[in-house]
């Protein structure tokens, strides 16, 4: 189960340390922080993501946590892999082996702007992301695991014959190494990767530990994991190595009444009057702010129609039928970006074990809202007694919180890229 | 005055916390992490350093200071410039205004296999140089001082018409921008600049606020003082932006004799053989490890002459005429990378002292060895008895702490780079 933090103020580190010692206290196996190299919200209107560089925020949490692990999203398309390699390998060390990289190529024309550059055509583009993530694992692994002798008396640091350079050359970027950094307590940080499609899903079927997925349903959801384990076999790899993380937004409060009120609190920051537009257009009807504080017409739900195009509009359809306001529809979260529960801590509970128990995923990425505490003291102790989330941590590592594979320098079983 | 710590374990976040603790109880008023993105040293003979990336260890070190300033180095040649821009601004907000970045060229080919690159020609490496620096400027200074609102309750986060891409494009390398992080209570990270010869001076004149410098003797000193002030007029700046930072390593013992021991001790972890030999070749003598307990003989220091090539021949020679044994010859420092004052706390400041009345340096960066509390406890004390050094820090910036300039953004006074 891992965490993404929200904050009020992406600057502020004290309120990610908070974040990170609750998550904590709940035994949340990882805190993940997305990120995208481009500023890509109005800021008139929307509250602040991406902005302090994740790998530095993580540095910070590694230092004021124990347990938890630390995964941040860093870009394949516009970082050198040597410059990966050592910053992830860098926070891997300093957090004792907690570091986890979810490796994801860049869509957005504005972020390739930055560096001068332009979105290759998307063959190119995840040919490179898999020369990097190699290169960069090879890196990992260009310290042999006893190399590192610290042995200041008798005047020798490492065994530089076990410290060699890796030399790939791929056809987009290249890099002799050896990494200056040696292994970590978890040997080198775990690989995740997010985003769908059969470009994103060779990737993680070779090299991921976890999976970040967007289903909206269970159907969905065991669809995609069915999908992604066979990716994993073609790789010669056992689906159970990798685990889908379903993304999951949680509301909770003493009644599901309470719920959508904190619920309509929090949308009050984003742009209802585009989102009730939108809503429309789901279900086929054109919906105007106008409407937001009232239900749907009687002749109004007799036109309505889902759209075969988003697959959130049987769910946002049915809410409107048990006849809230267009705003408590809304607040019900169905046009939110991951499935929505906005109800009690059992309610909650109830859902997480609901996908659980069907197969449709391995564990959750939970958007918790700024309410997180409330997820630790109530969801948790609930999931532990039903005998579903685990009492402490396995152990001081991510590899170990997360039942990672061992995996040090590349995965043997897959080809080899070429050498220099 | 700034340290630029050692560390037994580089891979040992503690340790640099502790040194850091130390320097700011010294009100020193910078830390400075040399770095390059290569392993560039022997493991089996020479202690490690530049290991683990010094942005993630400054960031450690941010959380647990509250006014030493925070620099380190990153290659313009192999790093992206919003990367730079991104990593040093989050920093710099993190440290509530402490950042430094230390923009050099890299020139190690080794270091450029690490990116599947060759180091480009002189002129073209220092071309791209100024365009990074100035691009990554002209991020930091991409949110306009009072963009950020923050106004959680009144739904704004900025203005974004004070918030602009910068839209710069180089011959090497562009950027759209904007960065997605306001500014910081210094604005921006402060600019500092290593390395000489007239394109390392240009770089300094036009951009930096702090250059460290390798003179051997008061007069190289004050020639190159001169020389940065000069590119600084041609810059169109005041030579008194610029703060020279002379290099500068004392060993600090009750006596003479004590420091030269602690060295030797110190040297121990060093290939003598090598060094003895270079001893050598610096004084005109074929010397080898067997005379290593023994001084120069009266044949040899009439056959001695100091190699007109290296600049620390003459004193080597000098401290070899009064006697010592080779090894306690070089235990003096005559081929270390910096002047060495191995002496009583009263000599180090002495020296300090001189240079500075010499008006040979602005301030020094001193590669203090392990010993780095006796430098806080003993030689700060005698420097601010005799009004050589602050009391305390002028504030809680490193802009306000270095006497730096106010610079947001570009600098308006030099000429402004093609946008696009």
């Amino acid at each position: 189960m891992g965490f993404s933090p929200r904050s009020g103020s992406q600057t502020d580190m004290d309120q990610f340390v908070r974040y990170a010692q609750a998550a904590e206290r709940g035994k949340v196996q990882l805190l993940f922080i997305a990120d995208t190299p481009v500023l890509d919200v109005d800021l008139d209107h929307h509250a602040p993501h991406h902005m302090v560089d994740p790998l530095l925020i993580l540095t910070v949490l590694a230092r004021e946590t124990e347990r938890i692990g630390l995964v941040t999203t860093a870009s394949t398309t516009f970082t050198e892999p040597y410059n990966l390699a050592r910053q992830f390998k860098a926070l891997d060390v300093i957090s004792h082996g907690r570091a986890g990289w979810n490796a994801v190529t860049t869509s957005d024309p504005a972020a390739a702007a930055n560096f001068g550059a332009t979105i290759p055509p998307r063959a190119e583009k995840y040919e490179r992301a898999h020369e990097v993530i190699q290169i960069v694992q090879a890196l990992w692994g260009s310290w042999e695991k006893d190399a590192w002798l610290l042995d200041v008396n008798g005047k020798r640091f490492a065994d530089m014959d076990k410290i060699q350079p890796v030399n790939l050359q791929g056809k987009h970027t290249a890099s002799r190494g050896p990494l200056p950094i040696p292994p970590s307590e978890q040997g080198q940080p775990v690989i995740f990767q997010a985003g769908g499609g059969s470009y994103g899903l060779e990737l993680a079927g070779r090299y991921a530990s976890g999976v970040y997925a967007n289903p909206y349903t269970i159907e969905d959801a065991q669809t995609q994991r069915q999908v992604l384990g066979d990716a994993a076999k073609r790789a010669g790899r056992d689906p159970d190595e990798v685990k889908m993380l379903a993304g999951f937004m949680p509301t909770i409060a003493p009644s599901r009444q309470a719920a959508l009120q904190r619920r309509r609190f929090l949308d009050e920051v984003v742009d209802l009057n585009q989102r009730v537009r939108y809503l429309g257009a789901m279900i086929g009807l054109p919906l105007g702010p106008a409407q937001l504080d009232e239900p749907l017409t009687a002749d109004q739900l007799a036109d309505a129609k889902p759209s075969p195009h988003d697959p959130r509009s049987d769910r946002a359809l049915a809410v409107a039928r048990e006849g809230w306001t267009l705003r408590d529809v809304l607040a019900h979260g169905v046009i939110d970006y991951h499935p929505v529960v906005a109800g009690t801590a059992t309610d909650v509970a109830d859902h997480m074990q609901q996908w659980f128990e069907a197969g449709a995923c391995d564990g959750y990425s939970i958007a918790v809202d700024s309410y997180h505490d409330g997820f630790v003291d109530q969801v948790v102790p609930i999931l532990q007694e039903r005998g579903l989330f685990h009492d402490d941590y396995e152990g001081p590592t991510l590899r170990e919180n997360l039942g990672a594979h061992e995996q040090y320098g590349l995965d043997p079983r897959l080809t080899t890229p070429a050498r220099q």
